[in-house]
């Protein structure tokens, strides 16, 4: 079911997969044309251009509803934190791994050293005054305990379950950085509003690898639509918002 | 992009089409294994049932998600008022011919003297008291102005956009019997709610019909969930309600 | 329950009544300063300005969530193809007259002269090449065919309820332009985008009346987000759309 | 704004507070009488009884739409897997407080002894074969260990946070036990559902928590729609699902 989309590595444990996607560009245009009681009459070219113009002008005048007649079911692999702003998109249908009724593996989410330095940086303005500057080998050094922490809280969530606490409660020493998985199913409207959020300069960096990837699948599937994505995500519209 | 399931005439002159489907039994098999981190282990048979234990299970304790990572999108012609009651489930997403934008074609609704006649059997009991009791000849009287009348209304519609009225304001003339044409889309949890209210012996005559269409394309491209469908249905569960 | 907003007159029969409204301005910001871990730090003025700046922070930058933590029910007569278009919004909730259950009363909205004649200007460029151009004369004459439409309807549907034709099947001859009446809940959210679409110049005249005075209601209730919502609205960004 | 319904506390440091009401159980007999075209005629007594009879049909015949009448914001604190499970329910609206903009502080939910050992037990056939029968005193040494690892990920947590790790990735270490804060507002016939979901005795126990404060407030508010609820909940239909 899957195809060349499969094997999207993102972060270092995780990816995103196509599972299916359904309806087109060209769906999008009959869909839209029940309205005049007419359907698709073909794409043309940069001499004689054709539904191609249809489509912009849905797409630029909001005319959201043929963008619903179409969508992607993919699979992910993403840490928790990420899952948890993942959804706050209540028009995505989700079924995920529940730490319930399996042990979660013992994956958690390492950042680079470059991602938390930078981060530093980027997001500096929001750092509560007096804080340290992150030098380098600071960063290097909470790492290390950073990934040491995971041991621990994989020894006690390991422990409990060996001894009998119930998957349900040992999972509290889980930390929000430990690895879930996911299918996801959404229309191609509500993808387009996830990746506006999502891909947004002001999400974290995390998510936006994962949106990027999405947009990635997106883009081979809907190439037109796409492109109209991306034109109207140059535009200052599509960077502002932050939850869907 | 229509396959066999084209053509299922409705009523005189609507109809039901596939336009596309995506999903499968298996592939709800597959997202409800997202939580215990496995996949689809196949089917089975009467000696050794397999997965089809697992869809049996869902479907009857109401694990409603997994049945959203399937779903349809049909092109129906019906009456308006049809299309009113179809239009209150919000779960779908809709295309629809628009009369600001197109003349109606002059079709319209004539139910069959039988219809009517059974009808008012049926609905009887919610008759005012003092109320005449139908019968044949009468029915066939009133069949007749109707039709006489739905001509009437075609001529003032017509004019009305012959001499200039707008399109907009011409349709007011438009009895709520007349085809419309639209797409709908709704992933598999949401067609069986629908199905659920408008197969039941409550709902009215003509949109059963629709609904009886909407279930043979599910009962073809789902056909283990749509067995589940079924005996649920005949429970009383699945007969009492009214509105999504 | 009802307060000063009843009564308001729309088109020449329908209306719109504030049943019941909840939440604030004060008690967006509430729910926005969640994200922060404070609440409500008070309204300024123009010297000092306090949490409008939030306010208008989160309004222009589509921060949308806190505006759904406030709504208003309303209570609406209107002809039935205004209720089409409104229907069209899936995230409201519904309660309307069925003409399953009673008879609809005799009342159907009429146009006025210059509605009519003032539509065909505005609308002109859509009108079939060839079509007449609309004068007074003509409207005059259409309209008076126009209700005498009207009456003939009412005497096929009260002939057919008095014979015993099922009120399902004698409501066929009632047009699109009959009385209705309905209850609708949302929330601010979705209030702000059914105007966007329904305040457009580009909606329906008749729509734009009942969108006008849900915003009238609006006003009242949430004031400062009425404000923003109208700033807004006089850029290009809310004059474009059509339908949600 | 908050009444006496404030300050119900949950599990050890949780709680639940109700921000606003809307709507009653009159008002949904109001929005339900729509579709006759009347209004409310008073409630009953057990000689002769009024329109708790209608409430009483709508709810057991799933007349769900006038439920959406009515509806309930309540403030919530609670742990991080808490809310994951909460946050499926995709017919809320939400607003929490993030860990991008604040850092989360050092509340982490500690299960007592008796609710891992109860645990242990009632859970005990969903563990794997060859696991240790929970004893209290393996309970009590596991639950010594949690806490000291909360403490390790609290250092974690802010050493990050004052070396300058941004807030978005200080947070990797926070484990899902930790307490966040947000606003959670629904109609009533979607808070019916969550309850249908979250008061099942298959929930975890301490979503259970939660949602029987919030049954308690929409008891106190809804009096007449709650006894429904309850008898309804004393079948085995409201005992069976999970997921909404």
């Amino acid at each position: 079911m899957n195809d060349q989309m499969d094997g999207m590595k993102i972060l270092a444990e995780g990816y995103v997969q196509l599972v299916e996607s359904w309806g087109s560009d060209q769906a999008i245009i009959e869909a839209a044309r029940m309205s005049t009681n007419k359907g698709f009459e073909g794409w043309g070219d940069d001499d004689e251009p054709g539904d191609e113009r249809l489509l912009g002008y849905l797409y630029r005048n909001k005319h959201a509803t043929p963008f619903e007649m179409a969508g992607v079911i993919v699979e992910v692999k993403a840490p928790l934190f990420v899952f948890r702003e993942w959804h706050r998109h209540r028009t995505q249908s989700y079924n995920e791994m529940s730490a319930r009724y399996v042990p979660m593996p013992n994956e958690n989410y390492v950042p680079t050293i470059e991602r938390i330095v930078e981060g530093a940086k980027t997001t500096g303005n929001k750092q509560a005054a007096g804080t340290a500057q992150l030098d380098q080998a600071a960063a290097e050094q909470w790492l290390e305990r950073l990934e040491k922490f995971y041991a621990d809280a994989e020894q006690v969530y390991a422990d409990g379950l060996a001894c009998g606490v119930p998957k349900e409660l040992a999972r509290l020493a889980v930390p929000v950085a430990r690895y879930s998985r996911m299918r996801a199913s959404a229309n191609l409207r509500n993808w387009l509003a996830f990746l506006t959020l999502r891909q947004s300069p002001k999400a974290q960096w995390e998510i936006r690898q994962y949106a990027d990837a999405v947009g990635r699948i997106i883009a081979s599937k809907f190439p037109r639509t796409w492109e109209l994505y991306q034109e109207g995500s140059d535009t200052k519209t599509h960077q502002t918002s932050e939850k869907s």
